[in-house]
């Protein structure tokens, strides 16, 4: 087996090793495809090196099959397709006895806080498993988490069929969400000042806007006869976006926070308050969001050729990243699989 | 009759007029007492001279007796004791029309777009009146708008029996927005730079802290058992409040944004990502919450005595400003009964 270890910033270290069985109550997967997302790439950057132990095997977004069981594993068989819900919560802590596991105030984030999915052999407990349809392509099945993150995002706001939304910024989560918020009846207007993700969104067939160009509050009150955006989500952890994100917000509108934001930001909070808006954090998924999100793929509801922009050899991973720090690359795969896998 | 007009930055002209007898639809009452508040004081420094016409007859927290009817006005009575809740909606703005008519989206806010109550007789539309009990005071009634904010605050932040609520800023709506929260059951902590001022939450039963002191955050990390607060209200405009109150909240836990806040002011945006916040704005009140606050004040549930601290009369009206200024006193009423009524 190959695994890619990051040792430190802008490092990958790329191992042939013997894999080593599962334990107990663990599953072997024959990881397949491993997406690369902006955590990761702090990561690379170095950004994140108090919290992630090195060297450390990272990559959360992944598919792949069920290669072997450990002692006491009974419902997985080999060659399942699955993907893994990389949340570890305590079930002790005040949040978890609240009933919001997936935020536990202790949460071990799997291929973060633990070995993750840049590997071709991944031992992981056989709770974490989420089975895919078999209709379901495992290149595309590498998109769940994302969609994951997306179908939590959406859920929280409380969208309903026929809001008018905005999304800022047209990554891979921002397009996910414009994606989802669609799907359940929504209509979506995308901004992003990139004029290349614009058009790869508008081929999509979102509305877009350039945040740099005309007045976006004005263009969204005429959209909206003057109302303003029922739901708005900020997933460009831009401080523009920040502030724009509440004057485009309708009375008692809904504005979601998505992005990370490493130091707070200024918030109009005379506009929080003087249209009663709702700001609400949204963080990773739930179970339900999951599984949904593998309904969605398996569907065909998500785009997901249009969004997988490129795919790369594990040994090759460092490519990976410095692709996504282009800006350019939507969402970039990591091929996990052996040699003698690759037919598949 | 007498009426105070606020003529431009710190400057009040009090002038003895004959009453203009009320129109068709109004109702003249014979204002007992009438209280200032934060925004009577932003304007009595100028800082509102945009939206406030000059002369402008201010004041809009109030009680007074119904000293005649207009035309057409059936159901009031001379005499019947009342106050106004000074909310004048269009209607059909977005915000009216889907239910939001207490912050409609053109609001003329009764006391400071159009006149209010510092007066000894003030002409009114009927349907602004809300019905007083016999047996609350009048002076005790001067508080029911806000006592009003403080329940429109409370209901919408959805705090519960038993929750652990914390108030950052011990000014007057933030003491009513600790009793209120304490009559729905909660468990109170009121944080207050003012030794002062927290001497008398102190003294109505609440807990208090000192944000210039030990860590908070700590301190509230051990009174919830790790969980953190359930509700946080942000009543006091400053700004390490604001980045306090998301540090205090628990996870999935509610910030209710109650301040004026005139410029955006920094929030850990990555907080209320990390713990799934919820940052509600919450604004004036609607008709409910102005009938509950009645309701309160006549039972009882209000500490009206230990709030107000000092009572001048309507000629010497620019005093009330300037104790106000001193930043010591809670709620200051200006006595705006005329001579030959001083004795109710």
């Amino acid at each position: 087996m190959l695994s890619a270890s990051y040792t430190g910033a802008r490092t990958f270290a790329v191992r042939a090793a013997t894999p080593v069985p599962p334990g107990p109550g663990e599953v072997q997967i024959a990881v397949a495809y491993t997406g690369i997302c902006g955590t990761d790439l702090h990561i690379f950057h170095g950004d994140m090196d108090a919290r992630v132990q090195r060297p450390a095997v990272i990559g959360h977004e992944m598919s792949g099959t069920v290669a072997a069981l450990g002692e006491g594993v009974t419902d997985w068989s080999v060659g399942d397709p699955v993907t893994v819900m990389p949340l570890d919560w305590d079930g002790t802590c005040p949040a978890c006895l609240a009933g919001h596991r997936h935020i536990c105030q202790n949460l071990v984030f799997v291929g973060i806080d633990s070995p993750g999915a840049l590997q071709s052999r991944w031992n992981v407990r056989s709770d974490l498993l989420v089975p895919l349809p078999g209709g379901l392509s495992l290149k595309h099945a590498a998109l769940v988490e994302p969609v994951a993150v997306a179908v939590h995002d959406v859920r929280r706001s409380h969208l309903a069929a026929g809001d008018r939304a905005v999304v800022f910024g047209g990554g891979p989560i921002g397009v996910l969400i414009a994606v989802v918020a669609r799907h359940a009846g929504a209509d979506v207007l995308l901004v992003e000042p990139d004029a290349g993700r614009r058009g790869l969104v508008a081929a999509l067939g979102f509305r877009t806007a350039d945040p740099t160009g005309s007045d976006l509050t004005e263009s969204v009150g005429r959209w909206t006869e003057g109302a303003g955006a029922d739901v708005v989500f900020e997933v460009s952890g831009a401080a523009p976006a920040v502030l724009a994100a509440t004057d485009v917000a309708k009375v008692r509108g809904t504005v979601v926070v998505v992005a990370i934001h490493p130091r707070p930001k200024p918030v109009d909070l005379q506009r929080v308050f003087w249209r009663e808006l709702r700001v609400l954090g949204a963080r990773v998924y739930e179970r339900s969001d999951f599984e949904r999100a593998v309904g969605l793929l398996g569907s065909g509801a998500v785009p997901a050729d249009a969004l997988i922009t490129q795919v790369v050899a594990l040994s090759e991973v460092a490519d990976a990243f410095t692709a996504l720090e282009g800006g350019r690359a939507m969402k970039i795969l990591v091929d996990c699989r052996s040699d003698d896998e690759e037919t598949r």
